[in-house]
């Protein structure tokens, strides 16, 4: 058969791939000078690398080992939650194929609908072997379908089992850290919105203190009234930027001159990419900047802290149970307004939407929920028609000085081709960032939340686009043949379309199959090789970097993508959980897509990814949310495909689907709540040492208002002890994190 | 026309029926011997008859002038709520009525399609003079229709405009409530629901004691553990019933001797009824029965104290606004433990659902749904059943002492006649009764939130069953005619078919014109002039009463039955909605039944009805959605009938009901959560006088357990005060409402 040939050509394929880069991967992070690209939580920690004494495959055996609390301690609870995905579909998989496999394989196999069929239809007809081991080889109304309507329920109980399982275990992860001695600044904290007009006599400040001494008469400690500080941040950024360029052109002059004599001083153009424009020296020009730079921020800080006073606040309380009480009640009457949540970590905090007023929250929700569904549906078509009118031509009307390169004729011919390609890629790379942009558009005050709500857009993009697309136009496309047919007959009902779709769901199965060792063998092989951020990391050192900051951010290693990498693992559940009983062969590429995730993961968890901001888990009840939700699309699918092979007892499959949503409503109303705010048993453990207000009022201090000895606010003058955990390079120490 | 005659008839004969039991009632109620029944809060008040002086629609004039606040004083916040939909209503009607009545009845009268319909179809099309005031008189694609797509945006925003308006003044008034000086027992009250199991060596009081001690370290009073005091509550019942009629047999008694001689002892037979059964002096036998009962509920009282403690608790604190905030917060970590929510009233708990477990409330909830939705889908399907069985003949088999009376053969015959009847009435008057008790068996615990579910499932029924039932049925059976026709044209398709129902719904208006006229005229004629109470209070006055008791249980008003009336009067509105720009002339016949509701009912609430619970304006919210309900009902409609008259810019009809839902969340969100809660602005104002804990304690104690001093629970040791709130006759002196 072709289409066995064709799938197993690429499975080959793609795992030489694989191995080439994992071979690459074990040889290369062993060499020493690779050790911050594969180790830079080692080098954060200040320890050398590893000796040559150290085994091949010794990062596996500590990968594998590592128990939650220590991934917690290293990595997070957000890194620990999401290695808890794999985990999770690692155990739904096992359970479930020890009955699927041994049980379902062989009834499919020793059954012959497929042959009889293809006797019936000819060449109409096409199938593969792996067709052969699903339950599209079983003739309608056969006795044998029991067996797979046992296995719907065994993959149901097997799954709310391992679920259960994992919500509880995240779930107490995440109260131990919220119960936990070291007390944290967002402990004692909370965001105010929508706070009214002041009476004409009071302040903002007095107006805020005044409403919470009344209503928090023994905890409330003090407030921070948000301000809009957008150019103070562009100053502040500008003037980063120039001592970064300051720096950078000082060692390259001190290189200069140990190479021997005066030295050179370095100058650059300062016009666009610094390609054009007139030539000055870069240290007086950014040390010039730098000095015109500083009294603009200063003077810019005294404005924000005077006035542009918005309507939001910072609530500050002196014990951490008044807080987590204050967090989840109505505090006005009227309860639009004095809006009171619990705080986000100042890492995380979106200073920009902290302040958006009620009415603009739920006028921007229903406006970006309506973008993402068009976009959904039909981000293909913008995508091919600017392909389409992406030519040469007009980019070269828009950007004139690539003319220079279109003056060549080959590249010329090159581009012409490869240019609606590339338009059509860089688009789709732009989705996840669109997203992103979509979901800080609703108006969500915390990084976390909007890295969620990005992820829950990609996934139905990817379920609608990939999954649904491919299913739908697989299945039509694979028909048309059939639909002929039909037609021909004078025969075409909606009972014989529908029993011809039944037919083509397996084969589509393989189709994913082969999606699924695609993506875990490239994808993993790429990931754990982490080949592209190592030649990256070496240009840059060999060519670019000058100062220490250079070289530490050459090597930077970044947190997890969860926006991306969350959806694509949860599709792979979906597709994993729908075909599970259908074509339970499906179970083995899972397993191995899951198993190596879990172990490239938690390697990266361990020794590479470090996270920029940590929300303690409250991504679990969102990957929780769309397992069920795949095990729901699994049950109905489940359903209409027993009815399309008409078995008479098919209606046993609306229980499960019953008990689906009670053990949604189970999980929702007993674990839920523990993740949106925090309990009062947890939030009344006892503190080693509360943190003063002053540090918390520093914590939550943009860095723009903040570095020297200069910002007036009164509200701020108190706040000048350091704080550790913020941290502009998003990069912290895993000591810092060990609280 | 005959369809107009017999409309005028029926409108003409119950108007009658109502200007009777008018003259009835202002002739009635100025006599002296009535005014127990025509003015019984005075009466509970103290105050005797009005003079000859006072006016005789004095009575009207005093309903017009009261104030909201008035009303509250007197009545409660309930009562005024309910008159709040009445005013509500009046002003949508009156608003509304101000554009479409001198716009749209011209408009539609000066047109001619009912008359050029008549003259195609001919006799399959009829049509009253009523019909020719509606928007079916109206040609297709007339530009006449921009005028009633104007009446709809109209009113449109006149509703919302109400709504808000209404909503606010509730929400004012409830909020001043709460915010009173005067402090109440439910506001340092909360329950606590699914209190996990003990640990071995603690009793349950020292569990809550410890987790409210650790949570709420300084405002934590005491709690009050739930019991299962069925058997106490029945010995009390017994018990309470023996004493009255022990005091009646003593009246009885004393007035035979006053008669004359040494009396003569009342005996009874002790028998089912009082029929049958060996006779015994009644004295004797009621002083014995109380002397048997009296140690039996000591001896229960003391188990109940010991034992039966059940996993819920009410909690007191010190404090409202710390009770306010406990009210709101999650408690344990795992959320479906240790369920926190605001107290209801002393007076309207229900002890029996206070303690059943989250999962058996879960359990209970969908099951009393799914037992409600078929009720009202099938309650006739059951009724037409009963009633066909329910024969004399099986009657007679069942309760054999009818038999005396089937032996005359006029009554057997007249009763062979009627029974069927009979049985559909009686269940139908049944419905409501069994809508409260599914309510209370869903596990609600308080006697507020029953009536309300039991008013939203009766609304369901009635709009089902009466508006949907016979606009559907009223239009399939007029345009049964139509259909025989299209059929022998051969031309029946869906759009014929729609056409025709659309030709069709004007007509119907005509039915519910003659049901609302009937309803108010014979209702309200009944409700004001209390002919059925007046002579049931001098039936018992003259024959039954011999004690003081008795004497006040003949006149007591009882409350409102809102679980009746309230749905009763929101389906008019529903009607008249839904009508309101298709035949806009029933705002008349709407505004006459608001009116005169109102009136009545403001007079009931001042001078007649007395509450046995007050829940603070909790109706609201539930009145205001099925308004808001109403509206949307009424644009669908209006979508759907201006396509039916091929108007090509009925799409415009979309906005309006995008708004409905938009202003629904807006209430929502803005009001509905100080329904839901108390806001800590609220709670934090001021008290007079913090309650004493023994006072609140005593309060929330149920009455078989607390008189005399004999409960022995150390938990109820202190409580000794004297309530003034809770009253077992369910009639509260009007100066406790004051509050």
């Amino acid at each position: 058969m072709t289409a066995t040939s064709a799938f197993v050509t690429n499975l080959v394929i793609s795992f030489l791939v694989f191995v080439v880069l994992f071979v690459l991967f074990l040889i290369l992070s062993r060499r020493p000078g690779n050790f911050h690209v594969y180790y830079p939580i080692r080098a954060l920690r200040g320890e050398g690398p590893y000796g040559r004494k150290r085994g091949m495959f010794q990062w596996a055996i500590d990968a594998f080992k590592a128990t939650d609390e220590e991934l917690v301690a290293v990595a997070g609870l957000d890194a620990t939650v999401y290695i808890h995905l794999f985990t999770t579909a690692l155990e739904i998989i096992v359970y479930s194929a020890v009955f699927c496999l041994p049980v379902l394989l062989p009834i499919a196999a020793t059954d012959k609908n497929n042959v009889e069929q293809k006797a019936i239809q000819g060449e109409n007809y096409t199938y593969s072997d792996f067709d052969n081991l699903g339950m599209g080889n079983i003739r309608p109304n056969s006795p044998r379908i029991w067996a797979f309507l046992i296995a719907v329920y065994w993959v149901t109980i097997v799954t709310y089992y391992c679920l259960w399982k994992s919500y509880r275990k995240v779930f107490q992860l995440r109260n131990s850290l919220s119960a936990s001695a070291v007390a944290r600044p967002q402990q004692y904290t909370v965001l105010v919105r929508d706070i009214p007009a002041t009476e004409k006599h009071e302040s903002r400040t007095e107006q805020v203190d005044a409403f919470f001494r009344r209503t928090h008469p023994a905890a409330y400690e003090r407030c921070m009234i948000m301000h809009n500080f957008d150019k103070a941040e562009k100053l502040y950024t500008e003037r980063e930027t120039a001592t970064r360029k300051l720096e950078h052109a000082e060692a390259v002059f001190e290189l200069s001159r140990k190479a021997g004599g005066d030295g050179v001083r370095p100058m650059h153009k300062t016009g666009t990419l610094g390609l054009v424009g007139p030539k000055v020296d870069s240290i007086d020009f950014w040390t010039k900047k730098i000095q015109e730079l500083t009294p603009l921020l200063e003077e810019e800080r005294k404005v924000v802290a005077a006035e542009s006073k918005e309507d939001a606040a910072l609530v500050f309380f002196n014990d951490r149970l008044a807080a987590a009480e204050a967090a989840q009640s109505i505090h006005a009457a009227y309860a639009l307004q004095w809006q009171v949540e619990p705080a986000a970590e100042p890492r995380e905090c979106i200073w920009s939407n902290m302040h958006l007023p009620a009415w603009q929250r739920s006028i921007r929700q229903p406006v970006v929920y309506v973008i993402t569904f068009l976009t959904v549906v039909f981000y293909m078509i913008p995508i091919a028609a600017i392909s389409a009118l992406t030519t040469l031509e007009n980019l070269v009307k828009l950007v004139p000085f690539i003319k220079t390169i279109t003056d060549i004729k080959v590249l010329n011919a090159i581009l012409q081709a490869f240019l609606p390609q590339l338009a059509l890629l860089v688009f789709l790379a732009l989705l996840p960032k669109l997203l992103l942009a979509l979901s800080k558009a609703e108006g969500i005050p915390s990084q976390s939340h909007i890295v969620r709500a990005a992820a829950g857009k990609y996934f139905y993009f990817m379920v609608f686009n990939v999954f649904l697309g491919v299913t739908i136009f697989g299945a039509v496309f694979s028909s048309i043949q059939g639909f002929k047919v039909l037609i021909k007959q004078g025969n075409l009902s909606v009972s014989k379309v529908v029993e011809l779709f039944g037919a083509k769901l397996p084969p589509v199965a393989t189709f994913y199959i082969t999606y699924v060792a695609l993506k875990f063998f490239i994808g993993y092989g790429l990931q754990i090789s982490r080949i592209i951020p190592l030649i990256i990391y070496h240009i840059k050192r060999k060519f670019l970097c000058k100062t220490e900051r250079e070289h530490l951010d050459a090597w930077a290693p970044g947190p997890f993508s969860y926006h991306t990498s969350v959806p694509a693992d949860l599709l792979i559940m979906t597709v994993t959980l729908c075909y599970s009983v259908i074509a339970p062969i499906i179970f083995v590429f899972a397993f191995l897509y899951f198993f190596i995730g879990w172990l490239c993961n938690r390697n990266a968890a361990l020794n590479v990814n470090v996270p920029d901001w940590e929300s303690n888990g409250r991504m679990w009840p969102h990957i929780h949310n769309r397992f069920l939700a795949a095990l729901l699309v699994s049950q109905i699918t489940a359903l209409g495909y027993f009815a399309v092979k008409k078995f008479p007892y098919t209606v046993f499959l609306i229980f499960p689907i019953i008990a689906t949503y009670a053990f949604y409503l189970y999980c929702k109303r007993n674990f839920y709540p523990s993740f949106a705010v925090v309990s009062l048993e947890v939030a009344s453990q006892p503190v080693k040492e509360t943190p003063s207000t002053t540090t918390i009022v520093e914590a939550y201090t943009p860095t723009c208002l903040l570095d020297g000895d200069k910002f007036e606010d009164a509200e701020f003058q108190d706040a000048r002890s350091n704080m550790t955990s913020r941290s502009n390079s998003g990069i912290t120490s895993p000591a810092e994190r060990n609280v």
